[in-house]
């Protein structure tokens, strides 16, 4: 069989993908039915998606190496938000990027992220820019306590942040980030936390996954519950993404997260890629984030997004239960991102599938017992997940 | 990261597979996210497999090439039925294989299978051994016309047989096949083909998908409809199933395909693997055949094989239909198996998926026009699809 053929099939374009984590391979898993291929461009020669693609190994800031890809492949995006602003728009002048490079800047600082968001009339949470001790002390004032000091870029998983309670806590904190430039946020005591992803095709096609509750733990996702809240906050999530959709002329999957506060959504982040409190559409919902990004981004008609059933996700982070004990649970779909077990790391995630809520509560409760660590006292702070 | 590291982790098995097709290919799509890993024996370095794991380029019947595959990997299976019995054993004697290579074996020839099956008390379509001119003549005699003439090993997908309607027929067909051991199998009248998939575990766990009507073209399998049959028959065929499973000691995925005639069943063949007619499970059912198959041949509980939904399968046969076209259409999920087109090829299949089955049938009467050729009448031969 000639190279030539191979490529004359229509199902053969190639996607490259800044960055090769665990969202790269996600992406390929659900990209390779359609009948696409991959090349990752990552740092490291570990890098997990790279199994299942060609890996190019390279610093995100080699601008080079991202030529180097965009020659390769039809079109590009990426699955880490902190890709240097350069080398997106340097593969970007070569090739179609999705999501396009100007919502990655703009998310890679929580300044810029929450001035577009209040130009767009969209609520966030309160806060000041901290460029200086007075700064600081400045915010305070306005914010009074607590509140949660953050660096403005490069801050992920809870790194880069301090919460300030008192004199005390200011102190440390500023000694720990004031080197950077900062935010200082409200802390806000929500409701709950949630959100919402949603994907756009080429052609402005826009379709809207449910709702997700999240539930973190020390920064981290531990858990996501989808669909869990009413059509009038899923209406006004939706309203609200497809501002910053429209702002950003975007194409590909985009996520917001929220605080819920006395049923009003406050936006936390915007992140602009698939995301973690989106894994459970693989195996709930009609198509998953994945597909559909890659659905997106090579022009081909998107999928549903409704749930199949009931879904709670519980991430893997730092080692991997017994894998055995987990999968003897009625409904459980096992995923290992084949990285190498490290403290606060992610390297998989389980999904528990089931067809009442009421099902959904009772494998929970074994699979939370089975993980241990945390996950039992997390999950009774779900509603209706609580023994 | 060492490699000690990477393989202290509890989810790095490695798994072995002779063969590198759209099945092996399917495995491996599954089994990744179960924390697996693939090496693939194919004689094609093109082998569509191979770009999901590790390609060892060698003929099936290269022995040292097995018995370095085995070296390789914790466990093995096929995604071929027709390996050679010395290297299917002599992986065998160096690490586990599952099924058991005594299946394979049985398998391989068609009057082989059918003592077997008959000496189990199973109902099988009438046959006679044909060895010379005057065995087929005696043959035809029994079982009358029209019969069908049947190579008894490497058959598949229609080929290796002819249709006997009459005696220009008969002088046609030993012409075309006299030359090999064959089997004459009397025309059997179905009411309609189906097919069910089992999966056992090692340590005996048995689960049942769904039975599959299945409606062939020229030989090759063209549609599969999950779940079309009652549970009295649904019940019959696990009977069935199960006698065999405890005859083979068997673990992994085991196929039967009927005949369906006056609600009982013949069984008209065995695939000791995973089988087309299966590959709805991977969008409709809870757990697919893929993924228990990787789970069963490696120790971990199975999962559940429900329906979600229901499903139809059509398969790609030489070329892929327009591929933005038939994905426009809801429910449908893509599956390019990355082959080469070529005439009569398997190169890939879409699942229609649906809440009910009205709406299974009206969309799918939509991808069948968009897919054209003969989708069309074959889907019209299924009761309740027909416009």
């Amino acid at each position: 069989m000639t190279q030539s053929v191979q490529n004359a099939l229509p199902g053969l374009s190639r996607v490259g993908v800044l960055g090769g984590g665990q969202l790269g391979r996600m992406m390929a898993i659900a990209g390779i039915p359609l009948g696409l291929k991959f090349i990752f461009l990552d740092p490291s020669a570990e890098a997990c998606a790279g199994s299942l693609g060609q890996l190019l190994q390279a610093e995100f800031s080699d601008v080079d190496a991202a030529r180097r890809l965009a020659a390769m492949v039809d079109v590009a995006t990426f699955d880490f938000e902190n890709v240097p602003q350069e080398t997106a728009q340097a593969l970007a002048q070569i090739k179609p990027l999705y999501p396009p490079s100007k919502a990655l800047g703009s998310c890679q600082d929580r300044v810029v992220e929450k001035e577009i968001l209040t130009g767009l009339g969209i609520r966030v949470t309160p806060y000041h820019t901290v460029s200086s001790r007075t700064d600081l002390l400045d915010g305070l004032d306005k914010l009074g306590y607590p509140a949660v000091l953050k660096t403005r870029r490069l801050g992920y998983d809870g790194k880069g942040q301090a919460v300030i309670r008192d004199q005390e806590d200011l102190e440390r904190a500023w000694q720990q980030l004031g080197d950077q430039e900062l935010i200082l946020e409200a802390f806000v005591k929500f409701d709950a936390e949630c959100s919402l992803i949603a994907v756009r095709g080429t052609g402005g096609e826009t379709r809207y996954w449910p709702l997700t509750r999240n539930v973190h733990s020390e920064g981290i996702l531990a858990l996501s519950l989808a669909g869990d809240f009413d059509q009038a906050l899923q209406s006004q999530a939706e309203g609200i993404i497809l501002r910053l959709l429209d702002h950003f002329d975007y194409t590909g999957v985009l996520t917001l997260e929220f605080f819920v506060l006395d049923d009003e959504l406050l936006v936390n982040e915007i992140a602009p890629r698939v995301h973690n409190s989106g894994h459970w559409t693989i195996d709930g919902a009609q198509i998953s984030q994945f597909e559909n990004h890659m659905r997106a981004i090579t022009g081909m008609p998107l999928g549903g997004t409704a749930a199949n059933c009931e879904a709670l996700m519980f991430n893997w982070i730092g080692h991997l239960p017994a894998r055995a004990q987990i999968l003897s649970i009625p409904g459980v779909h096992w995923h290992d991102y084949g990285k190498a077990a490290r403290p606060g790391r992610k390297i998989g995630h389980a999904t528990l599938t089931a067809e009442s809520r009421q099902e959904l509560a009772v494998n929970a409760r074994r699979l939370a017992a089975a993980a241990g660590g945390m996950f039992p006292c997390l999950l009774n702070t779900i509603p209706g997940m609580n023994a």
